[in-house]
């Protein structure tokens, strides 16, 4: 694990592949490859790319990072994967890896599923970022499944959250605006050149109006095309604009305290869920189940003894 | 709270609609009600409606619901709304009481939703259904949003699962194999009348037989056309027959068993979770927060002090 991250630290493209695989498959001992990376992350600027499946997210992470390289920055791109039980993501890093990415040294790009864990899939985009920071990417892309609540998850592990959107969205408006829009930094609606794209943009450009500014920004909406490169220029021009808002301020440490204390949090939950699998908790366990199984017992009063005997 | 469960078990359905109110927000006293109603609850047939949203689940749930009220069943309709980031769920107990059943005597009808708290929907539904078993319901029908991982949990909480497909499914059905179908004890081809339907039962046939029996069941495949009524009598009687199985040798008993251990390492977990947030934990966290902001420690080496702080 030394090696491993001395290897990732140096810049070695297979060491860190090599680390995002350990993370995603949660291995045992990532605590010390975590511990000797650490001082090297938190150096990008983090962007998460979310919308509906079929919005297009690839499509716009490709050629964002190509704008990104050619201003100077070394990319990385984590494409993250949910199992879904009735949409399930598909091989989102795939589609990246098509356009020919794969080959600009500038550009280094991993996608990595849940594994049916839910939830986890925070925790580990979190480790990939900080193994893509730690081998020298200042900036990297978050790009989501665009299924469930994994995808809200994931806009606790980055710095701007641009949501991807498509005319064919209009009917998820009203439910949006409850929910994800929330969290959006930049709305990029994307196939601007579809039927009913104007009428969309128009109600979106109200509602973030009518929204107006949070702690000093007011949500952006920029039309792309994404095939044709359309509108992009205005997508990396609000991103970057975003940035330099972050750091204007204590805005951007906030925001990362913000993370580290549910980070943590999360830790030391998951932490204590193992140890209820561990022996003796377990066969407390198997005790109450048959108390209650036996109808001596009700579920919350043997929660309850089983939390006491914790 | 007394009160309330004696009204309850004595089948009054302002008092039931109001037990499940204080569940679904999740209400501090609920463990008293729930140890006055327990010893009168795992006694219904409890049946979950799964699939994708539009599949026409509500139709199927108001069609089961009257042909088992015909069978002399009293039955209870929960409908679980899941707040998704994307998709949304509807109202979908309103849809079902727009069926006339809210008239009918013999139906009690209520949904509910998580109120943005993913994963507590199972552990809601659960306490849900024994109360509609306590005020004596023998028949509960639970429908799901068909969005996302809490689809899957729900099915935790029930004897059958019935997973309602349209012919639009079909592209789906890749991803359905490996996840949903696998869970599903009845699959109920839906909007039958549709384009696509017959080749895609022939597909599913396929896959079932392939599949085989599993624990002596053979999943069936039934063809509806909700809203004329059609299949309904074969889908009624293929639920009749999955019932007759569960009850020979101790299958119902070691489902029930699974559930109820499930229950209560989420109980548990829930509780360690809040002790967390209580204020000894919480300044602790605070000081671990800052040192990792101030790169004085990592979030693994942090959350494993925190652990042995707790």
């Amino acid at each position: 694990m030394k090696d491993l991250a001395g290897r990732v630290l140096a810049g070695d493209i297979r060491a860190a592949a090599r680390a995002i695989s350990l993370i995603e498959r949660r291995e045992d001992d990532l605590a010390s490859l975590v511990a000797d990376l650490y001082p090297s992350t938190g150096g990008a600027y983090r962007i998460g790319i979310t919308g509906p499946p079929g919005a297009g997210k690839s499509t716009l992470a490709g050629c964002l990072a190509q704008r990104f390289v050619a201003a100077g920055r070394a990319v990385g791109i984590l494409a993250v994967d949910i199992a879904s039980p009735f949409s399930g993501g598909a091989l989102l890093g795939d589609r990246i890896r098509m356009q020919g990415l794969a080959s600009d040294p500038a550009v280094f790009i991993r996608s990595m599923g849940n594994e049916g864990r839910p939830g986890g899939l925070c925790s580990a985009a979190r480790d990939a970022i900080r193994v893509m920071e730690a081998m020298g990417k200042d900036l990297v892309l978050v790009e989501t499944a665009g299924v469930g609540q994994s995808d809200v998850d994931v806009t606790h592990c980055v710095d701007a959250v641009v949501l991807t959107l498509v005319p064919e969205s209009g009917d998820e408006i009203q439910l949006l605006k409850a929910g994800v829009m929330e969290i959006a930094d930049v709305i990029a609606l994307n196939k601007y050149d579809r039927p009913g794209a104007t009428g969309l943009a128009g109600e979106l450009k109200e509602t973030l109006h009518a929204r107006g500014e949070l702690d000093g920004w007011e949500s952006r909406l920029v039309c792309t095309v994404g095939t044709h490169g359309e509108g992009l220029e205005e997508l990396y021009e609000a991103l970057e604009a975003f940035s330099r808002h972050l750091k204007s301020g204590d805005r951007l440490a906030v925001l990362r305290e913000r993370q580290i204390r549910r980070e943590l949090r999360e830790r030391v939950e998951g932490r204590l869920t193992s140890r209820l699998n561990a022996a003796p908790a377990r066969e407390r366990l198997d005790r109450a189940v048959s108390r209650v199984c036996a109808g001596e017992d009700d579920p919350y009063n043997a929660a309850e003894r089983l939390l006491g005997e914790t």
